[in-house]
């Protein structure tokens, strides 16, 4: 028997295969070249395992020490990039057990007791990725704290609100700006959903059944600072909710930045010129001389379809799939690591990008008095003081609108008089809730445009925010 | 002007627009044939919002008795079937309100005061959509209780344990309905933090802007039973994150029902032979007379695909939406109620089949047999009671099997001799290991899958589902 | 036994069934609630096959006369609404054979000779669908034709050329709307493929082995008008390939349709202000009186969603099924439908709203000179008549947008003098090509903007759709 | 100026851009680290071009001399591995035009003449898809000629066919393996009909408008082999249609291969037995030393997921996308290459390893001989023999079904005197039928299951796949 079994994945097989594997399965089916990322949380896992073991009686003294030892070392290989990650070993972990039986011999052989590689891969994943949902979760906080900064900056900044992209009422710039908050705010609220269920430890499922050696999961739990444990072995090592999960939260937050992505390339269009983005974040055209493109929004929005691909492939993957471990989920990790990359590098471009965005305010202004963006006001001015029944109003501001229209005008440029002949009712203290300070202004129901209550929730978010 | 506007929709358009709807257009953006469900929510919606706007001396007392009365009689006529509803009124909103105008007069006029139908159709299906998740938990925690019956019933049946569909590991067949609980459970716990999520209030947000009107927005969340007000009124009218979410909760649990459905279908087979289900949830054939199909669970299995279409579909649709509100947004209903439905009914016949669910304990004990199912068993034995390290030992038991499988017997049925030859230091005292029985008991640890930690799970399961 | 064992689906099993199917389980499972919208192609397809039974003398002049009175009657039965449906006969064929069989006795029963619901349903599908693919080539057609006929008339209109959607090149907007006609061409050659394939004949696979009758498939091919016969019974009766294949090309279909739309509503936006839609295709709101909303093509846009989800949901419910037949499949029918409806819903309505599609041309001239719009034909200028290399001309004219946008200026409103500064080699021929009109023509390459191509262009597509 | 403007990119647009592009934006937005694989395809597309220009005499003798000569020292560099990409030259085509701009000087630069990233990257990704789309179609050229070979020697081997995985009837075993090929070869159709659209030139639109060049469009088609050109600039440039389509036709392959590869995994699986595969072809297990495990059509099946994902994520990518070409686009090339990896490595794998495909004879004639699998036989002997209508028979044989199972006897192996027990008319030819033999040997109609009907099938594959 060879010393080192795993030496030759080829030959780990041999006792009972006919034929070493053949070298096209070994490169289908071998995931080391994507896998090679979760070493941090393979070793960090295996010395949980083994610190139990230990307190356990499991293995000796000796062996923990070696242990130890040996994966401190391979560790240290790895980040001094030294470490030879060898295809024939299949993934991350068979590569890490073959270099530590190399280096401490029976003790690295040992390791494995009580466990497979079934609950090892999916203990790994979950450590790797609860180490990527806190990073995501500082960058959602940086990208709302840069928005919460930007709407203060531009609290009374009049703009156009759309409805179906048609002028509807005006907005304050800051309060647009942090409707994204909210939205970014949900996504952290749902990524901390998703951490709480992937940070349970399926470590002691063994292959499917769980083990005979008397393992002690609660513990090796509390040494990776997991909230709790897989209660089902068969369970335990199938499990991909929680890639699922993640990949879901990803996606929303994708779809709230498409949209945010969309509005920047609108805003930055000729025909709105609603803002600036600094020129590092824009790019040229190798034809056209003169343009400057917003690349990244573009980009960004068209990566939201990647990270929904990922969602569906997933979801596809784990169809129809019976108990326990299948190789199917080996497919899991390229999309869910793409995932997190997207997802990261995007939010890391939008805080700097975000940063240095400045609206451009005459021509907000000017766009938001097109469109009588104050005609609701006027119908509120008549139900508000003279009584009239909204859905009569509605009918009387239509009428005004048409008459404005027809003499190309705004609705808020009629004189009175104009206006008394289309309601005898309309009094000359219409002006102040037909200007769009004045419109804006009333506007101060909780979560409404008026200035003062955008500032209030900027301080909101300031103390929820940190 | 027309003493009700809204009689006639096309006519409500008509003091702007030069020419009445085309009815093509009318048939294409008219929702009122799905989103009539809504109409219980939304008379509770008006409701709430009416009694703040009384409570805050916006309308008087008897247009509050009035619009009380006039929606507790519409809600009589929809609940008698009597209640025409209107294509050319569009939706389930303006039928509605059309209706109350009709009945009571001026005060129907007026409960559209301080509200657009952007904020009420958010209302609306907030508030349907948390009834329908308490239904789908009180579903799940149905399905969950009828496993962890089942579970009990079939503690001690031994199974065979699969990976990649080959025998793994003998397991207690209870034990493989318990993974299923803890699936369903995962999938409770979603909906829960969707339902928190779902359970704020958009009301007051009125078109995009919010409202002159002073509202108390927390005074018709407080009515309403909801958890808090939507912050910021652009994004209260354009959020749809709580479809989305709701969707991929139930694409996760489709998902799972996917995966029992597979491995019932897989049991039914007759070449696994492993369970029964009664007749009456079976189906026979137009043209073989002596089939008896297991139809339940394969349309079970084939809808998992209508939801995953769900969920893309309601991504794609928020996918590069500028703010505020956009008519894109009216195609979340379909996909979002076909989705209720679909669980809904899936669940419910589940919960009734599933209680039929018998295991043929025979038939799951001659598979386990096969396989060699005890291999890892017998490694184990090796390193607890002989001190070989578990890769050595893993090796010896491979060239075990290959030398059983030559004599065309299962490992377990080798006598002491060919395992000594194979071994000098196996003993007599391996037949324990090596039985299904004595496996199955030493899988002892949290989560494993030895029958007295089966039950331990089902006590904690029981306790748990109340 | 019952002369019609048909009569109730629940007693069609009982001879083999202990226990009538739960009526659970028979509404689960029942599909002609949806599926009934096969029924002319059900009487079509069945017809076709008893008239081939008869020439193969499978059965008698008399029953061949019975069936086809049968089934004409129980036509003109469900064309007058009087046919009554039944849940517990499933679906449309047992609706069908039921019926036929209370009207004509022994004949009805052996109309189902050879032939099983999993070839008949297959045929149903493909039959159907390939109506209602004729009719989708028949709108394309009508799409392509409207668009060709707006982009004659607007052939010499000069629109801003986006990309980025910065202004990038000014083209012609009878140009632009080509690039459409483009498109839905090629879905057209797609649709066309697609049906080639769904038009094979599955009956005769009956269940799945195919039958012991001397059934002659070929002459019930010529029979429907199909091209082939599906050549391997496992297949015939498993195949779903031209379900997916149909909604995969009614998805690019309605991905074209959410690009227009998504102009469609960008053009309408006051901030653009690039076309005029009539009244009738746009709504109001109740709350905004001066609001005209694009309903129609954002609610298009929105229906994308609605078809790639059911593109997902066929392909996902697919996956990964053994064969042959398993009833997930039944599953497929209404994504399928619904994926119909759509898209002959949003083509229909495009075909008349894009005829009422009107250009504001001095708004879009307007639009075209901002950006400076004619930056690269004065680069081209650099290197056709200078001889200056591309990529020299392209940083020339990058610094003299510079200059021009430092003064407030577009390029081409920046004087001779001003041009020398930058490059002396500029001469006052160059105020052509710094033109719109000039810019325009000048593109006159095969596929490009000038009008003349733009004519021709025309002209070919006139020719081509007939 | 910079002698060679290229050199940086940064630098690039700096005679416009007031700072240079952030770093992050550089990495962010950059393609060459996946993009270089069309370095080949760019190489092709730009000599057709320049042979093109100097045809029309718009570069000299020289220059085109140059650029030929700079392009092939080019691919000599790339092919050795010589070449140094720069992620500052952001993608392949701008890093191949400044070495070769280095290289040759002013003739690089001409190159571009007529010639925008947009209409050139649309090229090379058309070039580069057509030869993988060659392959594929070589490669299921492969696989179906391979199960072809297998369906011959396994042309008489009985097996169970299923219809819900319940017997249904028997079936050749080859029979079941052509289903497959008649899959595959639908793919191969469809992968055809995708390079008929894919195979249409872009070159010439230019950045969107078309070019002021008299450029030779068709030349440039028919130096490349190109079917056709693009017909309208606009649509050119923007085009992916025929990237989804691709990975749609690539998504169904998939499915496909996940339909086999589920049935391989049932047939390896202990219970079923149906089949082997040759060990090198197997995988083992790092704690179950007796396993062997069907990890190629596991991975497969997950595979299926990747491509389906990818689909979606284009079909995302290009909703609602104005016109022309927005950045998002840049996102269409890494599911793309990763659909074409998939699926090739995929199909190649199959190929070798259905080659060593061995059927269990014994175990699947056993299992054919379980679930009554000749029923649909003795009712077709009813009606053919005995004039019985085939509802009645059906019933007569559910009834005698259920005699036999109440006995524990399959159905063939009642007793004459049993069976005209049930039904009188019975005679003693009946065993004909009721043989699996002869239940196969009767289904000859085309497309049967009879070993006949095989034979002829597989002569017909034979000569149409060469």
């Amino acid at each position: 028997m060879s010393s080192n079994p795993l030496a030759n994945k080829a030959q780990a097989w041999s006792a009972l295969f006919a034929e070493p594997m053949s070298e096209l399965v070994q490169r289908y089916t071998a995931s080391v070249g994507f896998d090679q990322r979760l070493w941090a949380a393979d070793i960090e896992g295996s010395l949980a395992h083994a610190e139990m073991l230990h307190a356990q009686a499991l293995i000796s003294d000796t062996d923990w020490a070696d242990i130890q030892r040996g994966l401190n070392q391979i560790r240290g290989e790895i980040e001094a990039g030294q470490f030879e990650w060898k295809l024939e070993l299949e993934d991350v972990h068979l590569n890490i057990e073959a270099r530590l039986t190399e280096l401490v011999g029976l003790a690295g052989k040992r390791l494995h007791t009580g466990r497979s590689r079934n609950d090892q891969v999916a203990t790994d994943v979950r450590l790797w990725l609860r180490g990527e949902i806190d990073g995501l979760l500082e960058l959602l906080r940086q990208v709302q704290a840069v928005l919460v900064e930007r709407a203060e900056v531009h609290a009374d900044v009049i703009a156009p609100g759309f409805t179906h992209l048609q002028v509807a009422q005006p907005v304050s710039f800051g309060h647009h700006l942090l409707a994204y908050v909210e939205m970014f705010a949900r996504d952290a609220e749902r990524l901390a959903d998703c951490r709480r269920r992937a940070n349970r430890l399926p470590l002691g499922a063994a292959a499917l059944a769980g083990t005979p050696y008397p393992l002690d999961r609660e513990r090796v739990a509390r040494t990776l600072g997991m909230e709790g444990v897989c209660q089902n072995s068969l369970d335990a090592v199938s499990d991909r909710d929680f890639a699922i999960e993640f990949t879901h939260a990803a996606a929303l937050a994708m779809m709230h930045i498409s949209r945010l992505s969309e509005e920047l390339v609108l805003w930055m269009s000729q025909s709105f010129g609603f803002v600036r983005l600094p020129d590092r974040f824009c790019t040229g055209s190798s034809i056209m001389p003169q343009k400057k493109n917003p690349d990244v929004p573009e980009l960004a929005r068209g990566k939201t379809g990647r990270v929904y691909g990922h969602l569906m492939g997933l979801l596809t993957l784990m169809k129809g799939q019976p108990l326990a471990y299948n190789k199917d989920n080996q497919e899991d990790k390229e999309p869910l690591f793409d995932t997190v990359d997207t997802l990261r590098d995007t939010l890391r471009i939008f805080v700097e990008m975000l940063a240095g965005l400045e609206a451009r305010a005459d021509n907000l202004r000017a766009a938001a008095q097109k469109g009588h963006a104050t005609a609701t006001d006027l119908a509120d001015y008549l139900v508000r003081t003279k009584g009239v029944p909204f859905r009569d109003a509605h009918e009387i501001v239509a009428h005004a609108v048409r008459v404005a229209s027809e003499q190309g005008l705004e609705l808020a440029a009629l004189s009175l008089a104009q206006l008394q002949a289309i309601d005898a009712r309309i009094d000359a203290d219409v002006f102040g809730p037909l200007s769009l300070e004045g419109s804006l202004a009333s506007r101060k129901v909780l979560g409404g445009t008026a200035p003062e209550q955008v500032r209030a929730q900027i301080a909101r978010h300031r103390s929820r925010l940190g």
